[in-house]
């Protein structure tokens, strides 16, 4: 009989599998644990805190404390942001939850947020099956996503890299010069007959680091708020920052947000349990109701022994985005445990709400179509 | 007593030196030598034969046998020319030689000239001594020294790396999907501690090679003038190109032109026997009165057993560009030969000869100033 592997977990930037262990990721990654002293300095500098740092799903950080230092110093707006998406299909719901979160931060810290769309990475990564073409237009319909979260136009630059100019390719030529294919095979994985394009991406990902302290002409922080699958990145970005005189990025990682079926985080891959912006109303209702949730076997049995939100997916879905009242979260918690509330009506609520959201999200979607072009950069 | 290796001669993209022997070189390349029937058929398309097809300057080919033929069926104007520099310093006679070929093959057949200026690569071979705005600057001062060759501006086309624009990266990023590791590492010497930049430049200065099919919506032949020094990079290429359904870059190789010292080609890195287009009449004068020549130790001595011109820098200068009439050289030769023909005045026709060209050079090149910014692609 061949053994079975005790830890399952996958977390690579390509894939994220398993049984998720929060705690086994900060000391696999070497990152640190989100602290209630950190969330005070927060609150202290905007007023108030996001559910996901309220909750607790923003779990991880690297130098995150160095960046509160550096603010309550020099101001809080002085910083700024970037993210990113991997434009291989549609977007769903759980990318747009980390990028509500990123929102949330530009809103409070009032700063520029810089949103790289990698179209050349995912042709990178499959050049035989998926065409440059393609992966450009999923970057111009990821855009809409993006901004119809509601990113302030004016502060917010969109490096799709297909479309990056000649200040970009600087910063990425730069950076390139400074990681060998010792240090990249360590950190990506990559082997002899990883393609000589997506060795380079390693520096196209990493650019966006040090790119707005070449626009401003002046040294600047870079917060990125992410998966810590994405994490490798930074760690080579973070030792090119030192030998070239940057500031190095610092990071805050939030949980990943599960699909509706099991395991993992929400994929585009598994379509019945992931709910794409592009869905109808109706085809996400079905979706939801049909959720692998912790409820029991039976009606009988669930009043009795009550459901198990820990690992009901519909809960998680309340948690991460669709509940922002604390006490309502909490109740809905209590009447799970305690068998008063079924799965039927709590998955009917989450529909209706996941409707409604979808519906505001595809109207903001059209609202902003004219806005893509003017935000993209190419400086 | 260690034991001498019995073949110095080195070749490489970065590297040229020792004793050059061209029938050698076109066996370690796997290229074919050039032949009277190919000779032929240019002079029978175009009317007449440059002095370096005549003298055999240029030696060897990659399928140029195949282009004649696409061209005898599509006409004589239905293919590119590619060429490039590597801006790491200023121009120097030795680059001007294959660019005046490239510029009669221009003329000619009636093509347009895509010409690539690495810049990028330039500082990523020495990132530590060398900024990327120093390579910039180089780059625009070499572009002069191209555009003062006098290529046609409608049709001559600057790919400055660091200015290419989007659709010249969506080449260099298909080309690099199809380039892994180990045939980058194999073609062109690469290690575990090359820098990831120098590894993903195959695919850049691939490019060239498909850029114009994809300027022009269809597929379109190139022909490459360069030292032979540079097939490495269109090995690789020519790989990609059948993957990719492009046709494969064809080549003219031409020899080197030697420095006034001794061995090898003209470098900027032995500035003494080199002469640069930046240099003074004065400057220059001198340095070919210092050359190595192929006289013998004194005058008395030269006169009984006359000059050896095969081993002379000075004769190869007039061969390669210095003296266009064939009848003239063939006299040089023989009054060498025969003792007639004594080092000093030999040297001092030439060094009058380089004042003139330097002079009408450098005229040109502040006249062709304001042409840079124009011929520079930047789709």
């Amino acid at each position: 009989m061949s053994e079975q592997p005790v830890d399952d977990m996958v977390v690579t930037p390509w894939d994220v599998s398993g049984e998720l262990d929060y705690a086994k990721l900060i000391e696999k990654f070497g990152t640190k644990p989100m602290t209630g002293s950190l969330l005070n300095r927060i609150e202290s500098l905007v007023g108030d805190l996001h559910p996901m740092l309220r909750r607790g799903i923003v779990f991880s950080h690297r130098d995150f404390d160095w960046l509160l230092n550096h603010i309550e110093k020099h101001g809080k707006s002085d910083f700024v942001l970037y993210t990113g998406r991997g434009p291989s299909g549609n977007t769903h719901i759980g990318h747009l939850v980390p990028w509500q979160f990123t929102k949330w931060l530009q809103d409070k810290f009032d700063v520029h947020l810089y949103f790289q769309i990698t179209d050349d990475e995912k042709f990178l990564l499959d050049p035989i099956n998926r065409t440059y073409a393609q992966m450009q237009a999923y970057a111009m319909e990821n855009a809409k996503d993006i901004l119809a979260v509601g990113f302030d136009p004016e502060k917010t630059h969109l490096i799709i890299d297909s479309k990056a100019g000649p200040k970009f390719r600087e910063v990425a030529t730069t950076v390139s010069s400074r990681i060998n294919f010792t240090t990249a095979k360590a950190i990506f994985g990559f082997t002899e007959s990883t393609n000589i394009g997506m060795i380079y991406h390693a520096a196209i990902q990493s650019a966006p680091c040090f790119y707005p302290s070449v626009l401003l002409g002046r040294n600047i922080p870079v917060l990125i708020p992410a998966g810590i699958d994405q994490d490798p990145y930074w760690r080579a970005t973070r030792d090119v920052a030192e030998k070239l005189g940057w500031y190095k990025p610092t990071a805050l990682h939030s949980e990943f947000i599960p699909g509706l079926g099991k395991g993992g985080k929400m994929s585009a891959s598994q379509p019945n349990s992931t709910i794409f912006t592009t869905d109808t109303p109706k085809q996400a209702g079905k979706k939801v109701k049909r959720a692998v949730t912790g409820g029991r076997q039976t009606i009988a049995e669930q009043k009795e022994l009550g459901g198990i939100p820990e690992q009901c997916n519909v809960f998680s879905w309340y948690r991460t985005i669709f509940e922002d009242d604390d006490s309502a979260l909490q109740k809905r918690y209590e009447d799970c445990r305690s068998g008063t509330l079924m799965c039927g009506p709590c998955k009917q609520e989450l529909a209706d709400r996941v409707v409604i959201f979808l519906e505001m999200h595809q109207s903001r979607r059209e609202d902003v179509e004219d806005l893509v072009e003017q935000t993209i950069i190419r400086e």
